[in-house]
């Protein structure tokens, strides 16, 4: 029941990664709106795989279409449904153990969901490349972010991201490369820290409580696969702080209230203080690789080794990063909607 | 609109520090349970204030009054409202900057929501030690996640917690707490990294996107004041590892599934696999210091100078401990009654 | 899980008849608002039992105690909880069937919930008094209502409402007293039809499917125990009419668009037009009755006649009058939230 | 953004009516129910235009398309979709008032939702065949409706209706076709009353206040077009009874629990009480008509003559029996599954 994100933004993703169609269902975005499709599918392009030697070959155009809620091209009401139709889906991939003798449902693949979907579905979930666990699912996710994107556009909001470590390394746009093609040749893989910016966003958007901003951006951080951390601001390094330390002064800076530094990730209490909003992602190395590894088989319940075949990211960060702006954008919109609704009644 | 967790188990939060009581309204408890009203109490007492030199001197009985929901001492089907009045409140320890000059509402607090529920609230909030933002609007929470701790501990599962660094430092408890009073000796605060763990969960719970454990738990620990991040499993560190070294393989162990190593902290794919939930939160050091520092005048629009008086924690870490379990102990509750939901249709 | 109502509105009402007290937890009240609470008191006198020979002798204060929320008055921005202690609950009156040989709870009441209660609870409610089902339920109702009301009245909106029916006849004030006085000396209860009006609605509040206006009302009012049915404007009548004669023209009238009449009750699409709202509600006549009446005892398995003591109403229709103005307001200020919500996005 | 059930079923309808789909996202059906297709698509079929001379000659094939949530035939745990292409959308039927010289949009239709709408949506909405209020918006919801149908029956649950009044009179089937055809050669509408039945329904479904099952079955039924009225059990004319004709008396039969009679329409206190559950419902006269009707024009500002071309329903009732089992059985589905999670905790 919780495919759905519920707010003042609300929508629901659908779709197993090797069905026919993967979308999702957008209720609450402005009626009026215009997005600017082209825009759109540059957004989704940076996610989708295929575009570099450093993601899966699978080829997704990944266009999506949109079947309800836009009316001349503007948002007229009602809920707005997109589709992405799968195209590109091998499911012979998944269903061998690389001899052809052993289905991959029956041997889950360590560090992917494969084992915990067959315990939550007692059997039925459709298995085939990840079904809805899938990284793909991330691209729905995307359709909604990237028109939240547009929309803080307009209010003067940009959300960025980048790789600030790949596999435990830091420095150029390079090395960091380098450092995926080379696990990519051991047929390994590696994982990264993500560093994401909201610049322009007001103050006062958020609360206390379950109405924090940290609390809503982990949890839609989290709706993407491989994430396993998030910090705020100065974060894990800030525990070891002093008080003295880690508080941001505020002063006064032409007339606006500021703080001298940004420890907080501009974030007080939950809500936003009008600093840049700074948090990083922990993204783990991609759990599909190429070496052998040891699991089980869950049918005749013994100890066995699995060999993945199939196309896989040897790194899942690059495309991750729009997902990322995606998540941020979804959550500062919905917080926006909220902050309509709070204004004065007279 | 979101003092409220809203789930199969619902809540909502209310209160204000120095109002005349807090409390909470909790619908789902399943009927016919029995609170132990005395282990409750214990619960609640290691989060309560007064108990200890490293914590405020503020003494709060924090006795529950329960003044819906339970008939002959059993949930009955309503809503379980419970209340704590507050009697020890001193505002005055707000009301000024030492030389009674000036209100704390108007010199907001480094680090402290004060200035940014000025900016959500337009000067309506009840500013007084810190109103609902106070972190004793943890004391409610831990109503709830005793009660959850009780109906977990008859499903086997036993959710405990420890601080694994503070102020930088891991060591003995000895170590630890000489770290809190060199701080409080200094007129300063430590922060520090709480370890959760959950034992006897059972696999299954949870599921992808937003019904992830993952985010859920996220969400609901940073509505605790101070929490600045959160990891599971390998978490950051595992970022850093390869695919090959953080995957954890499957085995059998006595008829059962489990994994040789347990780098995902028990969640794949947003469900728990049967293994220990282990997670870890970052706690920012009390911004409440008695050090003087930097802030502005927000009624005269200049920088000025804010020395802290009143009672406050030197850290948080050790009463957070039950606010970590409690907080731990509602989503895996929600997710239990979840489970029940789903069960087989026949 | 639905002792609340949740929308840009929410509140969950809380307590047992007999229970140490009820109340409402409010979350969504506009930051600044400043109850009138003379008003409020005299919007639950109407409610309230024991003013009237045509009600229940049962005396509650019903004075509801502000515990949470406000600061200096106003609405600060956190949850706004109110509690009314119970003080006059006589449990002894439900203890027994007048000869002290059975407990109502083992003889349910024709009529009444006690044996769904049963059902539903497994033998576990509070069944004093109705516990969470009790007609005193509509007191916190009251007070959020008292405080919507308040709130639409700053935007111009008025609800009213009247008995059109009581028992079959409608007629003059007294007329209908007098049915009701009638059915008292007779030990028996009558029931009626309300006629609630909402007056100065702007148009465009509602909309389609499930965000209908009818359709919430109707749930909100179907909370009030007793009602068992709502008709919209022609309603029923309007059924069995032909289009051409239920249609209402549109007209200008002094630069507005208006509705030559107004069958649709002010709806359509689920939508306000802009003409005044109207419904009409049928209440049940009251089922706790001093006449002797055929039940079963759940315990024994047994038919068996059961006589009811204890302080009840002939008629609920009067008392009922502010719950069905409170159910209306609820629901407009739900609508006139969203409707902040909806404005323009710039 | 109510255009979604929210409860332990969840689903969102989507689309416009002639836009390029219409459609549905479902969650929380049971993982591994297999729906039967076939029965799936003759019970839409009732529903679907073009079928009688009783109904509008639009020709829709409205066979669903599943692109999600099913694997091998059964559901598989994500969100089920369902999209119903539109095909024969005649948008110019619309556009003109008969000369050609007026947009509907500009001239409200009596009785429907255009003005309203545009109140709304403030032009923006999607004006062609009602856009998203359009009766075509209940295929979705039979798309929903028909699986827990199958889902009930399971259960031994079976729903039914029938029309008990058209335009006034009961009678034959005969009779009632032809009142129906009577008004259409008159270029005119008759609306009709419908009698919802649910045999089969357990005890114990339900609660007290906002769980009731009459509000909740109440809000789904009015997000029907043309509904303008809901009675339970003896509804109205019960309110015109004594409480001691009014009750129905408890028995005892073959050892189970029954009532002699059924005026509380088989719900007490919001709770089934394990007789059969039945309803009627008020549906208003087809605003469309062939007559001329006096409207404004919205850009003009102007009085104006209507005349509404294009294919219409002379009545909707027959077509709405589906919709009305639909909506009843989506409510006691959720209930069903609300009782698995109050199961006894253990």
């Amino acid at each position: 029941m919780k495919s759905s994100f519920s707010g003042n933004l609300s929508f629901t993703i659908f779709g197993e990664s090797h069905g026919s169609a993967i979308g999702v269902t957008i209720e609450g975005l402005p009626v009026g709106f215009q997005p600017d499709m082209e825009a759109l599918r540059a957004f989704l392009s940076r996610r989708a795989p295929g575009n570099s030697p450093l993601s899966s070959s699978r080829k997704e155009a990944d266009l999506p279409e949109f079947v309800s809620g836009l009316f001349d091209g503007r948002v007229c009401g009602g809920p707005v449904t997109a589709l992405i139709r799968n195209t590109d889906a091998r499911s012979s991939d998944y269903d061998t153990n690389g001899d052809g003798s052993q289905k991959s449902q029956n041997v889950p693949r360590p560090g992917h969901a494969d084992y915990t979907a067959e315990l939550k579905y007692r059997g039925f979930q459709d298995y085939r490349g990840g079904g809805s666990f899938s990284g793909r699912m991330t691209a729905p996710l995307c359709i909604v972010g990237g028109l939240c994107l547009q929309l803080l556009a307009q209010r003067g909001i940009a959300v960025s991201s980048r790789a600030v470590e790949i596999g435990g390394i830091s420095g150029s746009a390079e090395a960091l490369e380098q450092r995926i093609l080379q696990a990519k040749a051991e047929g390994d893989s590696v994982g990264g820290i993500i560093e994401v910016c909201a610049a322009g966003v007001p103050g006062g958007l958020g609360g206390p409580l379950f109405e924090g901003l940290e609390g809503r951006i982990a949890q839609t951080v989290f709706a993407i696969p491989a994430v396993k951390g998030i910090e705020f601001g100065s974060g894990f390094e800030g525990s070891r702080l002093r008080g003295s330390e880690n508080n941001d002064p505020f002063r006064m800076d032409g007339g606006e209230v500021i703080t001298a530094s940004n420890r907080s990730g501009g974030i007080l209490g939950g809500i936003s203080d009008g600093m840049p909003l700074v948090f990083r992602v922990a993204v783990k190395p991609t759990p599909s690789i190429g070496k052998t590894q040891q699991s089980v088989d869950i049918i005749s319940n013994a100890n066995t080794d699995l060999t993945i075949t199939g196309r896989h990211d040897p790194c899942i960060v690059p495309r991750a990063l729009p997902c990322m702006e995606a998540a941020t954008a979804i959550v500062l919109l919905d917080a926006l909607l909220e902050r309509k609704k709070e204004e004065p009644w007279t």
